[in-house]
């Protein structure tokens, strides 16, 4: 191979989920062909058309984002970003893979979800991406479709305890989707809010007046998520089979998760920037301004965040994705005066992860090598990526980041690069930001520009759970 | 550097704690220069004086022992592996640094007892090696030298919950150390057993004359250990301290340690393979024979082995170490016919600890990477050795074992290398074998012959426990 | 008062759930007037038309069963036992009250459901009655008519997580009834299995040949028991309301019962005998034996039985009823042969339950006092009937019961008074007998002679539960 | 018996531990002769020399207060009540019986602290009274005796894990007496500190000026006292024996005793109306006033008397006693204005218990019965004492108290009877006071004066613990 079409970076600290080292990276054909000692003679020895100065910074994997949801139709609207913007953005807040959602249409096939998650995706991403699978309509035929998308690489199978009428599934159909991938080696992953007590209380609410954004929040009580939660921990006991639970916001729910771990149950939970960050105290912003926060499980009091730090530390939380799903504030978000349950639910945050992440780092919540670990490495080995993603190992894909940890920046609207009118962290002062990432060895933000195109990223189809 | 002093080790898989890489492996001035992937142009570009073949083979870091007892003086003899035999037989079993323990004489100093280990030492391991110190007598003084020795290296302090009238600390004492410790970085560890409430029980055992081995198991009540582990974790709480639990045992003794790191304490457990392969089935083996199996805490029936196995995937424990401490059972186990009490404590193992626990990675109770976790990377991080102890990773010492999967062994006294005349394992049938070692690039174990020396392996300063 | 109308019980042990007092017991208007001590001045003064010699025997309040199905209908049949002879065979076995579920009717009213159990019960009963309701549809009517019948004396609202297209409520109705109870003082009661995943795997065992009435016992998951438990417990927490769960059946059940009134929580647990003295060896007996003991929890694996004892003695479980529900073996329980999910759910055991709890005092299980707490008083106060049911003291109805604790029986279908052609307990030999029973002073049963009328027993309207 | 000895109380609410019976109440020869409803025959009936009007008041059992330390030496001086001050005041708040605590010295005879305490309490008492014995000294001949006391009616054991070189024993001593009790029925009633760690901290304190009360409650750690509460519950499962925790203020102390009661242990726990009603505010106040609310275990913030709530309400607390032990301000506490070891440990409030426990009554935090039952039954039924004394039924000692629930006071030394220059409740209001009291009978305080005498009071030996 002529030097050419490698890559050395040079003289950063390399740090993956398990090690710091001060090596150089060598990068041939779109891999990791090397890590060499930055004083040893082979790594001086090394050539290549391009050397990136990596000096004082970090050298990290690209993020693994496992949870976003571009484009995607809710209550009317759809998510503000397409694949095109949505993966430019991610790219440039050090993303370099992102796993979203196709999702199944009640009396259609998986299949059918399937393909038209790949139209829309196709050819416009700037960096990597998979694809899990929304099943909204269990029955024998979709249960055998599980079989099949497993083999192709869509190994994962979210569901829906709450939304009835939506994406719910009941607790026969969830234990049957259950049963099935305890089967095949899909992994299911479960929205864990008991959604037929939560309507019975936002009627109330409403019937009540109380239609104001904060409402989301009360009435999706932490005990619900709890509840939720531990059911789908007990279905997945009889079934026999792992389970996920994503985007975790309840200190209880947190309990749970670690209840079961701690009798070695294969139970695994994730979080989001939003929840360790923001609290009901921005769903209680006036003006309306709190419905720009308005997710589910919804934001919790602030007592909740050390829980979830501490979920995070102990391993009892492996994954921190976004659950990107950004509505614009104007049009969108506004669908909802006067009735905060006409208020899409969604966040934007693909972009901030990384950095919010490694602030995180400076404030002392979690350790270097843990930041890569729930940002790169769980998300990459717990959706089957690993190790192409989510480490800087020789083999891997050369999905890398320059990072530079010294950096300042601020978070606004007005600088991000996410296709939506507002940014949930507005104003946030941020230690740390990405200099350079490349996907697949190849360059797509260079030194904070970016250089990438639509359609470099590449569909990749991924293995089972590694947790297993 | 001439590629004389270069060794490349070839197409082997390299397994650590974190990766698994399909890399060639090139060492430079006993340290890991670089890794590159099997079919890359720079790792076909390296050339060495010696390259090993490990096709088939894993290659993994060095085995690091954090406890063992080499010729240690106790109840009024001695354990019979010097500092040579025992680090040699360590080498056999593919460990490459072991951490002893350095023991305070009552009413003497901290340093006059590590020089004492020192001198024991000193030009006579086969290994690299630092030292534990073991505070048997807490006063001003002691404390004051704490802090010095954690400077030059030696920066853990082993404290005992048992052995009233020999190593034993009150609980005042030990909060004294733990305090001293929460300032200085350096780390209790703890020999958590009741022995003021045991040595009660023992008097009652002979004095009803039970006297067979077989009641050394039941006089240290499983409840016992469980109970001063609960003390430990609550005075370290107190204290502020981390805190290190040493060779647990009993299932209720790892609900403890579960607990308190499920509240994110930095509290830390340690087994070792005596516990998770034998069982109180072989204290009762009959003809004396069980006096093989004395040590302290004890073995425990079978049914406590499921929590260890799980106490080790759930990481509530975190290390494997041997507590090697091997008495001959003719003439020195036999000191104990008639009063188990006087049967000197402890068990061979040093040699045996890489391939039971690759048996465990056969048998399904671990993972591949969790193996290398828990024997190498683990205890040197926990220790303060990591990254050149533990890993296999550009900068790291090229302590490093080529290691044989296919490869069928029986343990046996009559194959072993450990200075003692009978095998905790005798007649056991094991997967996987050690083919090779190398000590920071020098080969000690060639093809399964020894070709080290006495005075290779290296006095190791140690820095603080990495996880706090 | 002439003494003709006054009745003494002289010399006996009299036996409440708090005390023992060696007490005449006088009688005067069906209500107890007062107790004396044997030797006291005032006892010896004391005449009556009726004298009963209780020397040797306990004085004791009849029992209180809070859980019968007199001719229900369930599953294409009709329960066996009238009120006529339910309650006669009830008396027999020492209890003096039932409570009785009334069953609201899919689409019809809470009204119309008590009307007609009223009409099957009046002037048919040998002893006095209350009626819980069952809550099959919930909506806007229904839960005003809550109000009205707790008013009225039915305080308490049976609901059900099971049976999903015949009692079955989602967790939004429940949520709803919970939310009114703890407006107005009533207590839901739950029958606590996810009937949603039950009848899954039902579909499944069936499909797969699965027919024997064991079965039936594996199909409904312990699991799925203390699921659903938790899940009720949750949803009484976001209601603010009190929870009682009837027939606990599986330990896991019981710990969730424990983990919440250790919070504090009104939460309360009954189990009934077959769980304490039957098991899923029961259930596996050959030739169709087994649908004899189909019901609803279902027993359990002999192990649980441990938890079930453990919880009554430290109060995590307060009543023990008999979810008496008796369906002939010849023509109903057949009607299950093939299919076990046709196999009418439900056991005899209303004329039972005192022996077989006396028997657990004789086996050391429970206190003496304990048993009458559980059996007689506890049942009375959680459902309103205290002090009138439940105690010997002044002013308390007299329901008494003179009960030989030396008497030695064996239980048998062909001696039992249970309209019914089987015993769950055939060929049992209990230590202890009724020997005389009082309701509101009249005999009932004297020396083992039926002596009571269909009528004589009254409708006992209910105040709201006592333990909130 | 002539009516000129008998005594009708009429009319009033007759309240036990299970019970609320509107009936009279009839005493011969100072026993309960008989209960009987108001409006009964029988009761119009009676005739007595004493007819005590009760309309509109309750009519309780006498209290009991198991825990008192009359005319005790500790640090040099003298518990401030004698038996003769001590159990006046007592009667004056509504106690009727003192189980007070003789101490064996070092070095002596069990025999002989007895003896020493008899000669105190002889011919002083105006209420009943019993001992339990505080084992400083374990040894074979302690041993021995401790068979002979239970016989003789000396049925509980106090040792103490705290006060090292004053009262503290080992855990090995702690494990041979409660081998003893488990054989003779003996209850060993444990001070739950960790006396060794706590020395340390008191040392620490002093040496860095810390010297005013308030470090008193610092340095006796919440943790330290649920640490040995831990250790005792361990070591009395390692000797099969009951356990009694006297004076547990720590949230996390009950949290172990719940923790063991779920386990079905044979585990209790007492608490103190200054721990229910005080907290670190108290000890924090100027001037040296904070010395007199120091007593060990010490108050704790206030945050842990909800748990101490929920714990009597759960019965996971059975007894509140006072632990009286008074010293004056002037004089006594005063001897550790510069140093808060030296201040003696106790507190006055052997009147204040009753009053201050309905006054939980009238702010909800218990029952009625419940106050009767952790202030009169259990520790009754606890420590041998039932029926005899802790309920009104007939056969028992007639000691009963009439007390008016509407009467409004203010508790101030100026008023109150106990022999110490302050009261911890000063300015305190109170809604509940004492009217009458008897002891066996006989007047003691009639209408809010005394009129008893020294000497009424008889020494009362107990049965074993009844809750086992």
């Amino acid at each position: 191979m002529s030097t050419g079409t490698r890559t050395v970076i040079r003289g950063g600290l390399v740090v993956t989920a398990a090690d710091e080292m001060h090596a150089d990276v060598l990068i041939e054909g779109g891999r990791i062909a090397a890590l060499a000692a930055h004083d040893s003679d082979t790594a001086a020895g090394w050539t290549a058309g391009t050397v990136i100065d990596a000096t004082g910074k970090y050298v990290i994997p690209g993020g693994v984002d496992a949870h976003t949801h571009m484009q995607m139709p809710f209550g009317g609207t759809t998510a503000a970003d397409t694949f095109e913007t949505g993966t430019r953005a991610a790219a440039w807040g050090g993303t370099t893979t992102i796993v979203d959602f196709a999702i199944q249409s009640m009396g259609s096939s998986l299949r059918a979800g399937l393909d038209a998650w790949h139209a829309k995706a196709d050819a416009q991403c700037a960096i990597d991406y998979g694809f899990h699978m929304i099943v909204a309509d269990v029955n024998d035929k979709t249960l055998a479709e599980m079989d099949t998308l497993v083999e192709e690489g869509v190994t994962s199978f979210k569901m829906f305890m709450a939304y009835p009428g939506v994406f719910y599934s009941d607790d026969g159909q969830i234990l049957r989707a259950m049963q099935r991938a305890s089967g095949n080696g899909g992994l299911v992953m479960m929205h864990a809010e008991n959604g037929i007590a939560i309507d019975v209380l936002v009627q109330q609410a409403l019937a009540a007046g109380r239609t104001d954004p904060r409402y989301h929040g009360e009435v999706r009580h932490a005990l619900l998520e709890a509840e939720a939660t531990h059911r789908a921990i007990q279905l997945a006991r009889v079934a026999g089979s792992p389970l996920y639970v994503v985007h975790v916001s309840a200190e209880q729910a947190v309990a749970e998760l670690t209840a079961a771990r701690d009798l070695g149950l294969p139970v695994f939970g994730e979080t989001c920037p939003q929840y360790l960050f923001l609290s009901t105290d921005n769903l209680a912003e006036p003006d309306f301004e709190g419905a720009k926060y308005v997710c589910s499980t919804p934001l919790r009091p602030r007592e909740h965040q050390a829980a979830l730090w501490r979920g995070l530390r102990t391993d009892d939380l492996q994954v921190v994705s976004t659950d990107h799903c950004p509505f614009c504030f104007s049009g969108q978000k506004e669908m909802g005066r006067g009735d905060f349950s006409k208020i899409p639910n969604g966040m934007p945050g693909v972009e901030n992860r990384m950095d919010l992440l490694h602030q995180a780092v400076v404030d002392g919540h979690i350790t270097r090598r843990r930041w890569i670990d729930i940002a790169c490495a769980a998300p990459a080995r717990m959706f089957g990526l690993y190790p192409r993603k989510g480490t800087i190992a020789p083999g891997a894909d050369a999905d890398v980041v320059v990072y530079d940890p010294q950096a300042e920046q601020t978070v606004s609207a007005s600088t991000h690069h996410m296709n939506v009118d507002y940014s949930a962290y507005e104003g946030r002062r941020l230690t740390g930001r990405v200099e350079t990432v490349l996907s697949r060895g190849v360059p797509v933000i260079e030194r904070q520009a970016y250089v990438g195109r639509a359609g470099h990223g590449q569909y990749t189809p991924r293995g089972i759970c590694q947790y297993l």
